[in-house]
């Protein structure tokens, strides 16, 4: 598990950044190749023979072959580490929780961050549904997170690599987390575990 | 691994069809509890004391834990069967496709067939976007099937079940699977392996 793999991600997408935290926190080697999503590099020829889905991370195993979409690179990553439990109920949950960050919360909040601070779209060009839809997301992180330190198993799992990914960086879709305290700390705790300095400086 | 379970599902429900459907395949005894969507069934206090988010399918664990999110059910309900690879790149694969489905696939041909098929929405209400993300979802089906019978290892995975609980109903979105024949023939595979009758009689 430990032949050095290629990862292919934008520095900016948070699903790129997952794949890399991962690495650094079980400290596997990589190679990061940096492909744009702005500049679309994500959509020549060479990068859909890869992911005919278009989308970053993409990662080559050590034998060539590719691996898409960032929870199941993380998966495959982090199989038999700390960061994936053994016990099926702390397993199971787990996969809950990175179920909905692609369904519920990566859907809304990433995409809010993406048209407003990537594509600097002016506000009534942006999809009205997404803000409310982000902040329903931050409301069921807010009522899980008030009686928990992490979001399953009492200690860090991939759920919390996943969902941090993007909670980090909800101010940049203008998003004020102090309206979400335990969300707030959960995601200070998540960045001094992975050794992060924190994003909203 | 063969104690009942209780799962909360809508008939109408691809996703809570998938649960059924793994159900079946592994002689895994279950009760299951109606819950309709379009009848408010899961915005109930007692529903979402289940499962916060409000959506089916949910299961109730022997011990009465809630799980929630379709893949993560079936990916706990299978593990350790001929439904989930044990060799680590083949259960990469399916975990990549099991994720594309709830990103990429399930968002738009789901939510299409639930707005044309169940809320009966008239064509001017339903959003635009839809259509074009189905056709988008189904072309990168066609591209993989047109040289493989399933979507990984040769045989039977989760991810042909994932992925053919809302394509087989995709003519309810008034999409006509002739146009991707690769995908036609492999929605009549699985629904055979799975003991289905055709959907489209």
């Amino acid at each position: 598990m430990s032949s050095p793999i290629t990862i292919y991600g934008d520095s900016s997408s948070g699903n790129s950044l997952k794949v890399k935290f991962v690495c650094d926190k079980l400290n596997r080697p990589y190679r990061w190749v940096e492909t744009s999503v702005v500049k679309k590099e994500t959509r020549t020829p060479a990068f859909l023979a890869m992911n005919p889905v278009g989308q970053v991370p993409v990662i080559l195993l050590a034998d060539g072959t590719p691996l898409a979409q960032s929870n199941a690179i993380m998966l495959h990553l982090a199989e038999g580490s700390d960061l994936v439990p053994q016990d099926a109920l702390a397993r199971a949950l787990v996969m809950q929780w990175l179920f909905w960050e692609q369904y519920g919360h990566e859907p809304a909040i990433a995409v809010l961050i993406f048209h407003k601070a990537h594509l600097k779209k002016p506000a009534h060009e942006i999809n009205p549904e997404l803000l409310p839809k982000s902040e329903s997301a931050l409301n069921v992180m807010e009522q899980h997170l008030s009686q928990r330190s992490y979001f399953v198993a009492d200690r860090l799992t991939l759920a919390d690599i996943a969902l941090v990914a993007y909670t980090r960086k909800a101010p940049d879709a203008g998003i004020d987390l102090a309206r979400w305290p335990a969300v707030r700390a959960w995601v200070a705790r998540i960045e001094t575990d992975l050794g992060l300095s924190s994003y909203v400086a």
